[in-house]
């Protein structure tokens, strides 16, 4: 079993509520490798870095099954860069410099040791590249997973609905599903955005947890009540790597597996939160992740006898 | 087993973006009694009327087991009015006139056949009023909950943090929890609303679901995904129905059940925003309960292995 994993992998400055960081790495592909790597080896990571990304980054990533033929190093330009601050709500953030860097030439390539990979999830970049990546597997694979975002929608909205016939998961977040369906309520959303190609659709709603839709059924997935949100940096792409991470470890894709995979992404993604950046991903042992998700069963967890 | 119902019982009008009605019954106690009365008999009514509130009203209500003795008819003055118009999202509404009428001379007295009722439910009015009623009682019933709102928070703390000491159960919404603990966060939120007296704190998210915290615990319920909602007026007191409704059937007030109680009144709130005022609530049988909260075992129910 493998998961490709195609997404960014960047240096972000981060300002929270509760503190600032002015150099830590990111990237969506970043997270998903640091949350599927509990779960799944290897993970066949592609993605594009500059001179500056730091090797004791690859190589933790490396002790961790994350397989980095994939990542082009151009030794001449700089790592993706975001600086962003976060609002009391954490839903809402300013976006202050976007230096794309390295990413203005990101044209992904698959090495022909990922071929054969059964599951892949493709990171929120430009859907013709998420669409490459498809195209450039010659064999399917058994689930093909993908998270975008308002940006595309707005500025390649053909491209994006050409790649969603291709893919079996979206997930996004909640005005995301508005912007893309033209619907309101989320019930609506779905159907309408299952239309486009996807037959299972998961909108994240941050700390009100996320939904699971496919065909008339629909699984809610509660966020871990938190005293703090410390920084949501990533945590939807954390998210993404619990939920493939479970899904390549059982190699199960029935609807059923997919409510427990939601569990497994929720929990990752109740981690990541907690500290700047990957930085809580990075301290986990399988024992917290155990008990983590115990606590989400517990959260959920009540009897009914109809009387 | 009894229940006491402490309210408003009024008359509506409300616009909605999927309609409009310029004179529906209403009323925290209504939508309270409606739920409960489908979980227990009889429901103990205490509130106040004008000459205008409809006899088939009350009929309907008497026919559920709701018992009137303790609802004031004011000859010579209409029934407490209000108007309303909700936006796209629900959860923001516009006040476009409130008719307080016979609401001003509210006082509420507890009839003797009350006395001994093992459950309270004490809907959203004055602090002052609300304690008057647990103080008329002379035996303390075994569970008492309250709903309060942010206009309290504002105009009547102090009687409101007084009357807070005297109960089990607190009901808000998200943005009242905030308020009156004075934190973001929600689990700190719940701390402090619980240093100030009810063991028991019920934390509702509208579309979102809601949060029950205890000591150390918590539970999350899922709000139903629905189409649409059609009227959101009264939902927050048919879940308070539901949820005291399903405690007094049981007679179990123990954190587990109280679970279980948040969910029956998660159902009962789904089916109120269905249509008009509590149109739909009349129309229920129980087997449409039952099927509804079959719907939430599904809803949140995923298997497990750690592995």
């Amino acid at each position: 079993m493998s998961l490709t994993v195609v997404g960014s992998m960047a240096y972000d400055a981060i300002e929270t509520p509760f503190g600032k960081t002015d150099w830590i790495v990111g990237g969506a592909a970043t997270y998903v490798a640091y949350a599927a790597s509990n779960f799944v080896k290897p993970i066949n990571q592609v993605s594009i870095v500059g001179y500056d990304f730091a090797q004791e980054e690859m190589d933790e990533l490396t002790k961790r099954g994350v397989n980095l033929e994939g990542v082009e190093v151009v030794k001449d330009k700089k790592s993706f860069f975001w600086r962003g601050r976060y609002h009391m709500d954490m839903n809402s953030r300013d976006t202050l410099v976007t230096d794309l860097n390295v990413f203005t030439e990101f044209n992904p390539r698959i090495p022909d040791s990922y071929q054969g990979s059964e599951f892949l999830m493709l990171g929120n970049i430009l859907p013709s590249l998420q669409t490459s990546v498809v195209q450039q597997m010659k064999q399917r694979p058994r689930l093909i997973a993908m998270d975008t975002m308002n940006f595309w929608m707005d500025n390649a909205l053909d491209d994006l609905k050409k790649l969603l016939t291709m893919v079996d998961v979206l997930m996004v977040n909640d005005s995301e599903a508005r912007q893309l369906s033209g619907q309101f309520s989320l019930v609506k959303a779905a159907r309408e955005i299952r239309k486009m190609g996807p037959k299972y659709l998961i909108i994240k709603k941050g700390e009100h947890g996320a939904l699971l839709f496919h065909g008339d059924q629909v699984f809610v997935a509660p966020a871990l009540p938190l005293e703090d949100v410390f920084d949501p940096t990533g945590a939807g792409d954390t998210f993404a790597g619990g939920f493939m991470g479970h899904i390549a470890n059982t190699k199960d894709i029935s609807f059923e597996n997919m409510k427990t995979a939601v569990i497994v992404g929720s929990a990752m993604a109740s981690f990541c939160v907690e500290k700047f950046g990957p930085t809580r991903l990075k301290e986990l042992k399988r024992a917290d992740i155990d008990a983590r998700i115990r606590q989400f069963v517990d959260l959920v967890n009540f009897d009914i006898q109809l009387v």
